[in-house]
C-alpha cells in the first residue's frame, strides 16, 4: 500500500490520523464506523490555506471596496469605510462588528447570488499572494489536502465548516477541495426569493447576517446542516475550540486536531510560543494548547510534522 | 430491465419521470448531468406521506401538550394553549403566527437536541393515524418511496424539503426514507451551544425560530444548504410553489412535479377541483394548477397514476 500521507514525517500526529481511519474502517473493529455516518469537518483559514498577513475573504472585501469607490464618493469622509480604503490596519483592529458588518453589506450583499459567485470566481482566478506571488488558491496545505483524499478514500464525506462565507468558499471549492456546494457551511447571509423582469426566480443577498460560523457557531451549524457531531475534525485556532469539543461530546473513536502555526522560515509563526500581539488572525492560545492536551487532541506541528507546505513545494 | 416504478400505472407523469431520469443519466445525452450535481427535492406533508386531518407533527405537539399539561395549569385559562387542550379546532385554525410559535415554544423547546431527538423518537415509534389506525410512518406513499430509489439507484442525492422540523423529521428520516441527517432540510430552531454539568458540549434548543422552511424558505433553504436549484423537485401544495419555481430556474433538464390528492376513496380529495373550505392543510389551488400545466410541470393524479398508495397496501 502506497504511504496515503506522503507529505507527513513520521511522527505522533501522522500516526494518530492513520491509526483514527484504521480502527473506525475496518469492520472487525470495535470502533467501526458506519459509511453514512464518516462525516470529517475542517476549518478552512488556517488550517486548509495560509490565513496571514489577513483572511483571503478580507483580501477580496478590501479589493472590491476599492473597486466600488468612485461610485460612492462618501466613503471618503465616512467610517468604516475611510479608515478601510486608506488601508489603516491600526484602526481595522479596533472595528467593531457592527463597522465589519458595514463592510460585508457593502462588498457581498445587494446582488443575486448567481452575481455574487461570478464576482469571487473573477477575483480568486487572479489575486495573489503579497509573499509567494501565487494564487490564493496555490496556497493550501499539501499535508491537509492528503488527509481529506485518504479520508475520501475511505468513505468520510469531508465539509469545511469555516468562519469565512460558505458563498466565499463555495465558488472555488470544487476545484480545490474537490467538493460540492452542499459540503461548504460557513458564515452566510440571508437570501431573498424574488422573481427577475423576465419573471424568472432569483435568489437575493440582502445585508443580514444568518448564521455566523465562528466558535459557538461552527458546532450549532454542524448541527444545523449535518444533524450529529462529526468522526474527525480539524481545526488551528480558538475559532475552533468549541467544534472539537462537540466533536468530542459524540463519543467512541473521534479524532480532534489542531494545525499549530509554528514554521516561521516556511510560513508564520503564532502559536501558543510565539511572541504575542503579532496577530489577530487564527489564535492558538496557550489555554487551546493545554485543553488540547488534557483532552487528547492531536496538535499538527508545521514545522515538525510536515515535509512539504504546499502543493508546489514538490 | 424490472419496472423501477411498479406501483405507477403507465401515463403521462411516470412516462415524465422515467424520460428525465433516462435523459439525464445517458452519457451520451445532450441533457446529461454529472452525478455529483444529481440532486432531487421532495416535500413531505402530501408528497410522501398524508397529511390529512392534519399534520402529523401537529398531532405531535398536541400530544405533547397534554402530556405537558399537568405541570401547566395555568394553561387551562391562557391562548393559545386553553383552546388546543380544548380541542377546539375552529379557534386553532384562527391562530395567529405569535400562537403557533406559543405551541412550538411549549413542545418543541427548552431541552437538548438528544433528548428531543429522543421524544420525537419515542412518539412516532407508537402513534396511530385515526383512520388507518397505522402508524404514521406506515402512510407513506409507495410510488414516492419508489421514485426515491428509482433516483437513488441512478446516483441523484434526495433530500426532504419540509416546512415541518427539520428535528422530527430526522428522527426518523433513516428508517423511513433511507436518508442520512444531511438530507433533511426543514424548518429550524436555533440551538445554543452549552456545557452541561459533567463539563461535556451539548446543544440547547431554545424557543428560537431560524428557518421557517416553507413557500419563499424553500429555495432560500434550498440554496443554504446545496447552494444550487436542484434538478428534480416535487411537492403538492401553494408552500412548494417557489421550490418549483426556483428549481425551474437552473434551466437545462429539470424535472417538476406536483402530487394531486384527488382520490377520496382511497385517501383524500383537496386538490383544485375538490370543493373548497375543506382543508387548511395543503391547499393547491386553481392557480397553481394553471401554472403547473403552463409550465410544463406535471401533475400527478393520486387517483389515476397510482395503482397501490401505502407499501401495507401490497
Amino acid at each position: 500500500m502506497p504511504d496515503p500521507l506522503p507529505s507527513w514525517k513520521d511522527g505522533p500526529a501522522k500516526a494518530a490520523i492513520v491509526a483514527f481511519v484504521s480502527a473506525t474502517t475496518e469492520p472487525a473493529s470495535k470502533d467501526f464506523i458506519r459509511p453514512q455516518d464518516r462525516i470529517a469537518t475542517f476549518d478552512q483559514d488556517g488550517t486548509m490555506w495560509v490565513e496571514h498577513p489577513m483572511f483571503t475573504q478580507l483580501e477580496f472585501a478590501l479589493a472590491r471596496l476599492a473597486e466600488l469607490a468612485p461610485q460612492h464618493p462618501e466613503w471618503k469622509t465616512t467610517e468604516p469605510f475611510k479608515s478601510t480604503l486608506a488601508g489603516d490596519m491600526a484602526a481595522f483592529a479596533k472595528f467593531t462588528m457592527n463597522d465589519l458588518e458595514a463592510l460585508v453589506a457593502a462588498t457581498h450583499a445587494g446582488m443575486t447570488t448567481q452575481e455574487f459567485h461570478g464576482i469571487v470566481a473573477d477575483w480568486i482566478s487572479k489575486a495573489k499572494h503579497p509573499r509567494w506571488n501565487r494564487l490564493y488558491t496555490e496556497l493550501v496545505y499539501q499535508p491537509m489536502l492528503e488527509v481529506m483524499r485518504y479520508l475520501q478514500a475511505n468513505d468520510f464525506t469531508n465539509y469545511i465548516v469555516t468562519g469565512g462565507g460558505q458563498a466565499f468558499v463555495r465558488a472555488y471549492a470544487e476545484r480545490v477541495y474537490d467538493m460540492t456546494p452542499e459540503q461548504v457551511i460557513g458564515s452566510s447571509l440571508e437570501t431573498h426569493f424574488e422573481y427577475n423582469a423576465g419573471g424568472e426566480a432569483v435568489l437575493m443577498r440582502p445585508p443580514k447576517l444568518l448564521l455566523y460560523d465562528d466558535s459557538s457557531g461552527k458546532p450549532q451549524d454542524i448541527y444545523l446542516f449535518l444533524g450529529r457531531p462529526p468522526r474527525a475534525a480539524f481545526g488551528n485556532s480558538t475559532g475552533d475550540q468549541q467544534m472539537l469539543e462537540y466533536t468530542q461530546s459524540g463519543g467512541g473513536a473521534r479524532l480532534m486536531a489542531l494545525v499549530m502555526h509554528d514554521d516561521e522560515e516556511r510560513e508564520y509563526a503564532y502559536g501558543p510560543s510565539s511572541p504575542p500581539g503579532d496577530t489577530k488572525f487564527g489564535a492558538f492560545t496557550q489555554a487551546l494548547y493545554d485543553e488540547a492536551k488534557a483532552k487528547g487532541w492531536v496538535v499538527i506541528s508545521m514545522k515538525n510534522d510536515w515535509k512539504q507546505l504546499f502543493p508546489f513545494d514538490a
